[in-house]
């Protein structure tokens, strides 16, 4: 409580040097604050073009969805992150759905869709940071892609496992193993299976709802 | 022989209007021909950074590389399509490695990262315009994603086969089995089943080194 949040030159620090007087007015006094429930849904959102979100504090998670309901995510955004593809409207060319609701209460900026696609038909530097942006996001989904494809479950799940207590900052994970598997996409059988496995092999111990990890060291490997 | 080859305006139909005389005159005058052979590598290059290569006519293909050298194919630019990341090196944030390769004879026109560096620096219409080839490359790696995470292998093949028939212009497809698997990231055995399947149900006729489409309509439906 009480904690000043970052204002709207934090997020475009790389770029504020470059925009003009009038723009950084703009996007100072049009930024709108949103607050998000954990389990909100940003993306898609009523029909409605958002515009760009910027994350004071909390957690996103962008995910895509198969016909039959099946979920992988593809990245997170945290603190002072950027969610670009709540504007996706304003992208000429993105010709995919993917899904962004919030993990925790979320405090954000909102940049309207129409402020900002004026603002990067103006400004090169604007136009160029918002390429940064999609750079950031397409590296992220090609890590996905790269994982889904080529590294086994043992270390996706291992990965998972040590990213999740980092973002938590803690090795003691109230998870259960139906979340694990919806965020790989796989089945829950298949990850339960895994965590015996790991169990045997103490890197980790197993109480109802909660995974503790106890070999740091020997994850990471799996990892890889 | 004597085609006439595209110019670079061409390339730059979407944003040429809003570009300066003098931009123009960059990339007119800037711009390299360049020859590839099937096979030649275009992604990465002797540690080279290109710049952006414009396929006048020709093919390439862009995929991953796993470090046990499984391939799995992200896209293919074919006439008048625009190679972006052989520019990578000029596009921040950027942060993955994938492979470029001619597939068939090629001829390219060059823009040099040097020129196409400054000119987005300088031109909120080049800016846009990269973001909008990215985002195509983006709506490309997606769709691969979703295939992997979300189709079962036979709706995969069937997929493969429509689409390599269809930039062939011909249902008899001078296609090995490895050829396909590699392809699609799996084993050369999965899709030899697969095909046998497919013969089975009178949906292609194999011989040596060939597949023949029988039913376009039942394998559309497959593909889904």
């Amino acid at each position: 409580m009480g904690q000043k949040l970052p204002g709207v030159e934090a997020f475009f620090a790389f770029c504020w040097e470059g925009l003009s007087r009038e723009h950084k007015d703009d996007l100072i006094s049009h930024s709108q604050p949103r607050n998000f429930k954990n389990g909100d849904i940003i993306l898609p959102y009523k029909g409605e073009c958002l515009g760009l979100m910027l994350v004071q504090s909390g957690q996103f998670r962008a995910f895509v969805l198969s016909s039959e309901g099946k979920e992988v995510t593809l990245y997170r955004l945290f603190d002072l992150d950027i969610c670009l593809f709540s504007a996706s409207c304003i992208l000429n060319n993105i010709q995919f759905d993917i899904q962004i609701q919030a993990e925790k209460e979320t405090k954000a900026l909102l940049i309207p869709s129409s402020l900002y696609e004026r603002l990067m038909n103006q400004s090169a530097a604007i136009a160029n940071y918002t390429n940064q942006l999609m750079s950031s996001r397409f590296s992220d989904v090609m890590w996905t892609l790269e994982q889904v494809l080529f590294k086994s479950m043992d270390s996706r799940i291992a990965q998972f496992l040590l990213e999740y207590a980092n973002i938590e900052g803690t090795n003691d994970l109230m998870l259960t193993h139906e979340a694990i598997a919806r965020d790989l996409g796989t089945a829950r059988e298949v990850v339960t299976r895994m965590l015996k496995y790991f169990t045997n092999e103490h890197l980790l111990e197993l109480t109802r709802g909660r995974i503790r990890l106890l070999d740091i060291k020997r994850l990471r490997e799996i990892a890889g």
